[in-house]
């Protein structure tokens, strides 16, 4: 089985980066402050209720930004807590998000840092990635469907392995190892017998992963590492050789593309970059605001260039030393 | 402004404990093999689709639940992943048990773990416990309206600050500090400068709550603290006089009555204990399972009995020693 056609979640995110050229993933994190004028008017015209005011505008909003990115960036991903924020409507208009995306072949990891004791993980991993149980025998209803969450590691291993379920059903988790936020630090950069709890978290997500390694040689279980820890991303890649990374904090948050690609492997992948307000915010450094879904490839294409240039430079430097 | 007319969040669910005699706080976790028959059979001559199935046995049973134990304990609890696990439509049920738990007069705690970073701690913030802004300058959206959440530390200070906003909104958040599950050693228990990583989160759960605390001394920020760990309990309590406590892990995890108000203040106080299964599951064990409602009933009193024998005998053994 080629790693193209693999069911396993790391394999095929891997493909996806082979066949886009791309290991950017782009955040769909709508806000109201973040859509242009033309799709707000469109809303207001449509809707008298705010709310059906906001979820017809994300959507359309998020639409447009899908069919712009297709076929050049690896993933996208939505931020669960934009939709949360507007109960049962803005689940839905996650829904219909995930499901556009799908439609054009684009690999979604939910960005929902979850994580619950064993059969509340098991709800989690019904409700966002796989299917639940109806109240007959062998009924289903169909979730969320994505393909990757994040997660957090703080309530262990019986947290964690409930969530990431069996290899085959091609779902993938990506635990918190160390956040982009400055705060991070708090709990994450603690000593504990002398290395950061990042790197004993980091230690936990390969034994997670280990038995789980993919076509690719790559598991199901990633680690989240920001972009503004780049030394601390190199030296977490020695402790996790098998694991994707999903790098935030590039751009906007201010890690560079070289620290971005810190944590890539010495073959030169494992890292997806995710960048969310400079992809689809473009437009507004742009000229014309009607522009988003145009302002967004641009911006896309433009990531793409520094991210694989930097790749480039990571991998001559190791060439030369 | 007396403890009970306070808009405090901590006041609040101080002053429920003290109408209803209860430091009860009873789960809404509903599962399909949680339902009774009679409830599924209704379900399924009232809908054809197994999620519509679901939906109305969930809410129904819920429904059934709180007309039960209000005025019997002191708040009600949903774990978000049952919900979530069925989409937009299973939020929606969310969205109708709160309602009707606040309609009886009972405080609700969303059990979420929810931890993220700066802008989308405030979109967790708006969507579960106030609301959201609209498209148009003013028009705002209203929120589940839940009167406390459950968080993650995980990502530290910046995590949770805009989670848990101004006093004067009313709005609480329990930290994870020390989870029941037997995993939670496995991060919560590593050894920071010779104290466990939990003892830290509960220094830093003291100090982002310290200048928060209500009439009732209690602040709006408060703890998670399993009963399966009553002497790490005992101990945090001394580093977080002024915190609340929410106490999973009685009974079904083994959590005794003594074990779970083991981290109750010195004046008798300072402990929420949860109970899910063990309430609304009661029928399981009772004679005839259509009387699921009079089975959680029984079961909070035998519960209220227990925790308050447990509380005074607290309160003896201290003033004997």
């Amino acid at each position: 089985m080629s790693a193209a056609n693999s069911v396993h979640a790391a394999d095929r995110l891997v493909a996806s980066t082979a066949t886009t050229g791309s290991i950017a993933c782009v955040g769909l994190d709508p806000r109201p402050e973040l859509l242009p004028s033309s799709l707000v008017a469109d809303a207001l015209r449509a809707h008298e209720d705010p709310l059906d005011q906001v979820c017809h505008a994300f959507l359309a909003f998020n639409q447009g930004v899908l069919d712009a990115v297709a076929g050049a960036c690896a993933a996208v991903k939505p931020q669960s807590a934009c939709y949360e924020a507007y109960g049962w409507r803005g689940w839905r208009v996650l829904e219909a998000t995930i499901e556009h995306a799908h439609s054009l072949g684009i690999p979604v990891i939910l960005d929902a840092k979850r994580g619950d004791i064993g059969s509340t993980a098991i709800h989690y991993r019904q409700g966002l990635l796989t299917e639940a149980p109806g109240l007959e025998e062998g009924a289903f209803v169909r979730g969320l469907g994505v393909d990757w969450i994040t997660a957090s590691p703080f309530l262990g291993s019986d947290s964690v392995e409930p969530l990431i379920g069996s290899v085959d059903e091609g779902k993938g988790a990506f635990i918190l190892a160390r956040t982009s936020n400055p705060g991070a630090d708090d709990v994450q950069g603690l000593l504990v017998g002398g290395e950061h709890l990042s790197t004993v978290v980091a230690r936990l997500v390969h034994e997670w992963g280990v038995s789980r390694i993919g076509d690719s040689g790559y598991s199901d279980v990633g680690a989240v590492v920001g972009a503004t820890w780049p030394q601390i991303a190199a030296a977490l890649r020695q402790l996790m050789p098998h694991t994707l990374f999903l790098v935030p904090g590039f751009g906007a948050q201010g890690g560079s593309a070289a620290h971005a690609v810190a944590g890539a492997n010495k073959r030169g992948d494992g890292v997806l970059v995710s960048s969310s307000r400079a992809i689809a915010g473009a437009w507004q450094s742009a000229d014309a605001d009607s522009e988003f879904a145009a302002a967004a490839r641009d911006a896309l294409d433009r990531m793409n260039d520094l991210l694989n240039a930097a790749m480039a430079a990571q991998a001559t430097s190791r060439t030369a030393s």
